[in-house]
């Protein structure tokens, strides 16, 4: 028995596809999921997250009507190669859009909606997945230049269901944005733990060094698919901070305080 | 009446200073308090924070047994000179230590002891004071060159009645902690705020960036006067952290992921 919805196909059950799938079946979608690590589909069908789960994309004989990739980017980008069936709409939740719309083979581009869920949380892996991980919060949606506006509602009226804001962004604004808000803090977040290294003593931290560590120790493998598919914006926000932190260093060696004080008052205008 | 502890004079009654007052009342300590702003003053009466709120040293009758110094740093050198009577084991609770210490005039080095909280909230001034802000957290104790064992003992007595465990740790170690572990996280969000303010739809960061840039916006002032303080530490951090992601530039412009996967591993031994 199908929803008017039709099937709804999660590629990847990890944090991000658990949570869709989850989401979606308490909404009363139909949801299959697909997943090469066997323990995490035993944990999404003990779960009730999906109907069926399958270990690639070999075995599919419903026909899903959308289709979500919520795979590492590099597998990703792999994924968009697939021969999907032509009556499906295709999104994924990759952390950079430019590279994944470029890759989109001509086929596929009318069918394909960029997406980018600003949710997460510090675990990995199906059983950190949360139904409520999307509630309230932006869901980036790139449509390709060839999307008509049917499937990009079809794709907006998913992300609704997840509990999430659609926030229709072009790919290149995407991936300058998501550079500053969330791929520099994560280099610098890993830097900082990496220095803490030296000391004695840094258990005797306060909670500040907390927050400005938490994303770091995160996956690794993802997270340096992320900045080779986004180098360019990266580059140019670290660049910009790199002058800024040289601008401090001047300050400090004059220890001039007017120009300290600019700085910490300068985001006070947000 | 006075309790076996004498009286307790806290000078400066914000975050700190009104949460030392609080949880040491709320211990039975007999507690006054000393803040320039009436306003201050009296909720911290209205909050039974201390018996006695004075707006200055000069009115003082009571001698205290213990004087906390809960100002602003700057503040906090010019109190240090004070003509404290010689009854009185004088701490402080400045962010920065070598220069504390270094100010301490000959007169009061056998009776001083440097102190720092490792703990903090978003709020400021006393009506975000919290007589638990120090339960379980690590409260820095530096002793001078001269302190006897006894004032020593006096202080760390009261930071346990304060729920906190004593770390005795240098001034010079203390600042070179504090500068990594607090003001380089603090002088990143600060540029971090800054920089958004160059993007369209800062609004869809999710929670990672407001974990990063959660202590920026704190108080200027404060953090210029510690910024000057601690100028050398702070800029030998600051170099690392610039010739750290001078190294990751290098790696994004050659699409190195195995330097990325380096970057984003090294922390993981913590």
């Amino acid at each position: 028995m199908e929803t008017q919805e039709g099937l709804t196909l999660v590629v990847g059950l990890g944090l991000v596809g658990g949570s869709i799938a989850r989401a979606l079946t308490q909404a009363g979608w139909s949801v299959q999921g697909v997943d090469p690590d066997a323990t995490t589909r035993a944990a999404a069908l003990t779960a009730g997250a999906v109907r069926h789960a399958h270990a690639d994309l070999t075995g599919l004989i419903a026909v899903p009507s959308l289709v979500v990739l919520a795979t590492p980017p590099l597998v990703t980008l792999d994924l968009l190669a697939h021969p999907w069936p032509p009556e499906a709409i295709v999104t994924d939740c990759a952390s950079v859009k430019v590279a994944v719309i470029e890759a989109v083979p001509e086929r596929l581009r009318p069918r394909f909606v960029g997406g980018h869920p600003m949710a997460g949380n510090e675990g990995r892996g199906f059983s950190a997945s949360d139904p409520e991980l999307f509630r309230g919060r932006p869901w980036i949606l790139s449509p390709t230049s060839e999307t008509p506006p049917s499937a990009t509602a079809r794709v907006e009226h998913t992300v609704r269901a997840l509990g999430a804001n659609p926030v229709f962004m072009s790919a290149r604004d995407h991936d300058r944005h998501v550079a500053l808000l969330s791929h520099l803090p994560n280099v610098l977040a890993a830097i900082l733990v990496d220095m803490a290294l030296d000391l004695e003593r840094p258990d005797i931290a306060a909670g500040s060094w907390r927050d400005a560590t938490r994303v770091a120790g995160g996956n690794a493998d993802l997270w340096a698919d992320i900045f080779t598919m986004n180098a360019n914006d990266i580059a140019e926000w670290l660049d910009q901070m790199v002058s800024r932190l040289e601008e401090v260093r001047r300050a400090l060696e004059g220890r001039n305080r007017e120009a300290l004080m600019a700085l910490f008052t300068a985001g006070d205008a947000r």
